[in-house]
């Protein structure tokens, strides 16, 4: 890791490295959003409440899900009670509730679609649902803690351009505003034959690393978490975070969680389902423990106990 | 129904939440937009007017239909001598009858198409037909009393994206300047077999929330009005209300009407035909019993009563 | 027919209805350009000058066709030394042309295009050719009688959101300027198999009272004019006018006309060919019958004589 | 030819029409920029230089080219040491070498396309290059005479639309900022069958009139000369130019330019690759020919001495 | 080459020459950009680092490729080190890495797309990633030396009209604000038969020249680098530099470099993957020697003895 002592100028005592084309007026704001999220780690605890557009109802209602995940405001009750990092959904959700749950750390996902059009039937496209203006009163009215944007690219889709085009701006503007930005990466399209082979999934990083993005968000690879580590170099500065591990046990996802980082490199984790589709209890106590491992370096043990104990 | 102390300062005695996203200097014509439409009952009873458009001639003219509605003003006279939350149709009538019904609360619906081009022939796509510029000039000049707008996406087809984008940014403008905005939201395109699915119904309300929706207008699920329940649950503070029932009778209508609420969940109805086919007598009843039934919690009965009596 | 009286204040003297979101600023401009063309009658008499794109040369030159047509200032001409309620054509010609007829009030044909592609091989869009600070210059410049805008919209194209979409807005944006707004209305593309059917006729005009056109141009409907009456009652405060009759003889043409009005309730006529491809005298003389039957109500038998006394 | 005295105030001492959208402070830049190319005759001797997108290097080198040609100076030195009405070529190039040659009169082509996709293989669409805070930019800080500018439009094409609406948006624009417009007119498209037929140029040139331009380039019809008369006609006060005549010897060329004059009405030449795949000598000699053909009336004789004399 | 004396008061002492439409305010910019490039020489080395979009990860990690390439600052590394004209790469690497090497000149790459979507598949589109408000921010917030912009134009692609619009407008842009242009120009798509024909190379540079490109990027032709003097003479002031010789060997790689210059006419080079694959000692080396090539008209072997000594 090169870090040239000009660079200190700019970090100061946060440790936090703002890029160059943050406005001297935002800059502490940027160090501001990017420490509330990191906690001075460098790394990431993102929990992800955007699947309401993205997979309609499946993800919240029926079969081994619990009936609080019926509720929207279960998200929020999660951010609130639990111990997050930020939590990402769309702005409608943000501002119906978020000024009841003011503490929260909200990432605001710009765009979404649904599933409901198959991949084999049209390539995918998914537009931003709001302006940047529509966030920054989220802020500025509501009082909220917004602390940056999301935006979901999908790789190897005929309307990449689009997509790139439309991320690379919304990034740069977001920095701009002292926010961060966090790219789901995922390629794609019936170009895209292994979505979750290391060696694309490494391409798609640091291709989100040239737009720009803080953070990005990308499946586990199939040869598994060592293999993450070629796509967490890839990116550089920016930090790779795994999505959460399907239908794994709490023990197993935990796991999961601390091999993408400690065997992979990542820089923390992005969890979605694997948290809101339990109680709110059981939520809760989920996000303190994937928070002991992406924040406190703890084991798997330690924080299956947190887990347990939380309870 | 969680609700925190917090949210209080923002309800004020209104009760209505004002979303984080409306300006300070906006809150309150927000406040009466929303508690005009519900009457401080956080129910909708929308009458829908924006077929001309939607269906062309078809709905205006034929048999089983009566002949006061050949005329486009039969639309405002029933919402000015009846009971009604709101009349919704697109910006061209309002300017054209607007002034001559002054008392009449607007929502004005930003897009339309014809269904001359079967969804076999080509994915839906609705765009808007004005802007929130024109919205607000009828506003302004013309003393109306404006409270919403309304937006109609057919999730499933190919060009979804379009329409989430255009919904989504229209929904948070129109907060922001104090309007409500209501999702007309029909599964539509070839991908999508069972438009009336319950489960496919709960995903787009929920995914309507989440673009910030006021109230969302779904149709009736297949499986019936108790199934609508995970619809009203997905959308969560959002309303849900269902569209009118087709060639019912007008008991069996005002049933249909109760059982949404009742047994579904819904928070008022959205009803265009099974009102403005009717005579202005029998039409102007019509809004009478349906808005006992939402906003009065009237039995099915008393309602029918009520109608009867207004012939 | 409705008509409140609290209406009144903004009709004043004129009789005028001034659509609702005309700014305060700008009434007595709309009243005067809705006045200039309907003579204080609600009738317009249209002649319509914008074929030269819409059937290129065709109309303006060859056997049957007057060799005056060959020139464009010929519609110019005509316009000045006839009497026509307004001259519709493009920006272009208007720039070109108009400051030598000043006296002619003129109507901007927004958009058009070409019958080149036939509508079996690609389905019809037609776009705005000039922006409306485009037709303001005109007005302001020029100092000419721009008195309103054009914009066909044909409906059933897989294209017809996006005509929809331009037109609802340019027709607000325009009543914001004081100027009227008058739709061609076409039903055309694959999904259409009777553009001349009398109900999708009556659809089309209603839905374009919905985009709050002060004038739909249609077609005659093939159950002949007597069924121009149910777009007559779909189109409401709009009226509707008809296109010209083909290949008929003066006479028959004239019938045609009061026919329409008479027995279908239109509110006017929109003539191109049947006026322009005669000799100026010829042409002139016509405009004088047809704007004796639009807005004197005379008999086609009085028409016919002032026409073969201006001869 | 009908002129109205009060069109005289516009026209002043210059015999130049003014475009009634032309701001009153733009006129007298209007009347310089139109003068200075037709020089007081209502002829355009226009130099074409835009190939080299339009046919890539092919038009510049090869056989039967003059080596000259492989230098894209070697188009601002023929329009120098020459005698041409304007230059017409893409912003890049003036840019480039504007400065150098600031006596010549330059005409902006806006739009190009190579030729490198076929017809059959796609419609074709040509999309404007810069805009006209680009080409204002040339003339404010390059000192440049920059006295309009060009637009390709092919008629017929699938994208005709987008490219009437670029074009006629453009001419209004230029005319505002005081500068002329020329539209080259192609039909070109799968539903053209004969894109040289008499009658269909005349349809394309009457709809460039339609749109505003000052001047139309059409290609030769295949009837000859004078079936371009009834372009010249249909174009009204728009003049028609002719595309140079392919690979006649230089006599045979200068007779095609004055036939496409006397016999079809032209008003003017458009002349590109017949001038510059010449060494510099010949193509300065040709441009002296022409513009005594277009500007002086010369004979065909007279101009070919001329030429001969130049060598 | 032709100059003449009336040029000289806008090249000024530094020779460059300043294109028209750059702001007087801006010229001194322009001309430090321009020379900072070309070191006074009219030659541009530049190092193209924009792969991990294009080729995502292929170019930085496998087999051959050194372990240092892994880690995206190693660009900036070499850059800082080594010898180089620019670095040009995307905006989001710029604003990560860019402050901790402020020393090197960058070039802002805007457009990217992934190779994913094979060309059989769908015509290659690449739009920019982000504003020029964006690239101002680079250089004013961080202090960056950014000298330039470059545009990706895949010519031949169905969807080439949007990216001649997009990259004439920034190109022109660009050049307001200061900074130069290069455009990669790439013959691609079903339409493209061979890429890299030499007549084909030399349309697209001098259609770049057209569009105002201080410097193009094209492919070496099948020819040879003898078969490059068309491009070249083409490209008139426009400098051609060419891609890095692929897999060759790094005596047989600056022969390349050496005979594009000196037999081929191009103005320096644009190497890529001949330098980042390599270790930093290595890469440093190697841009010490190309850029002694390029700059100093070194010879092979005396640039192949720098190389060495730089190991």
């Amino acid at each position: 890791m090169n870090t040239h002592t000009r660079s200190i100028h700019r970090r100061q005592s946060s440790g936090v490295r703002v890029p160059a084309h943050v406005p001297i007026a935002e800059r502490r704001r940027y160090i501001y959003s990017y420490s509330t999220v990191t906690r001075g780690t460098g790394r990431l605890m993102l929990m992800a409440g955007d699947q309401k557009i993205e997979h309609l109802n499946a993800d919240f209602y029926g079969k081994g899900i619990h009936q609080d995940d019926s509720n929207p405001e279960h998200l929020f009750q999660i951010a609130h009670k639990g111990d997050v990092g930020c939590l990402a959904t769309q702005h409608g959700l943000i501002a119906a509730y978020g000024m009841d749950y003011p503490d929260v750390p909200y990432l605001v996902k710009m765009n979404a679609k649904t599933d409901i059009v198959p991949t084999a039937q049209a390539e995918p496209l998914s537009k931003a649902l709001c302006s940047l203006d529509d966030v920054i009163r989220l802020r500025q009215y509501g009082k909220l803690n917004i602390v940056g944007i999301g935006y979901t690219i999908y790789f190897g889709s005929e309307h990449e351009s689009e997509m790139l085009a439309e991320a690379g701006k919304l990034i740069a503007a977001a920095h701009a505003l002292g926010m961060i930005a966090v790219v789901w990466a995922y390629p794609r399209g019936k170009a895209v034959q292994q979505e979750k082979d290391a060696h694309l999934i490494a391409g798609v990083a640091g291709a989100c690393a040239s737009l720009g993005a803080d953070f990005v968000k990308v499946n586990m690879p199939t040869e598994g978490a060592a293999a993450l580590h070629e796509a967490s170099q890839a990116a550089g500065r920016s930090g790779v975070v795994v999505s959460g591990g399907g239908t794994l046990g709490t023990k197993e996802f935990l796991q999961h969680t601390y091999d993408t980082i400690h065997l992979g490199g990542a820089r923390g984790s992005a969890t979605g389902r694997n948290i809101h589709q339990k109680s709110l209890t059981e939520a809760v106590a989920i996000t303190k423990a994937l928070s002991a491992i992406v924040y406190k370096n703890a084991s798997v043990d330690s924080a299956h106990d947190l887990y347990t104990h939380s309870l």
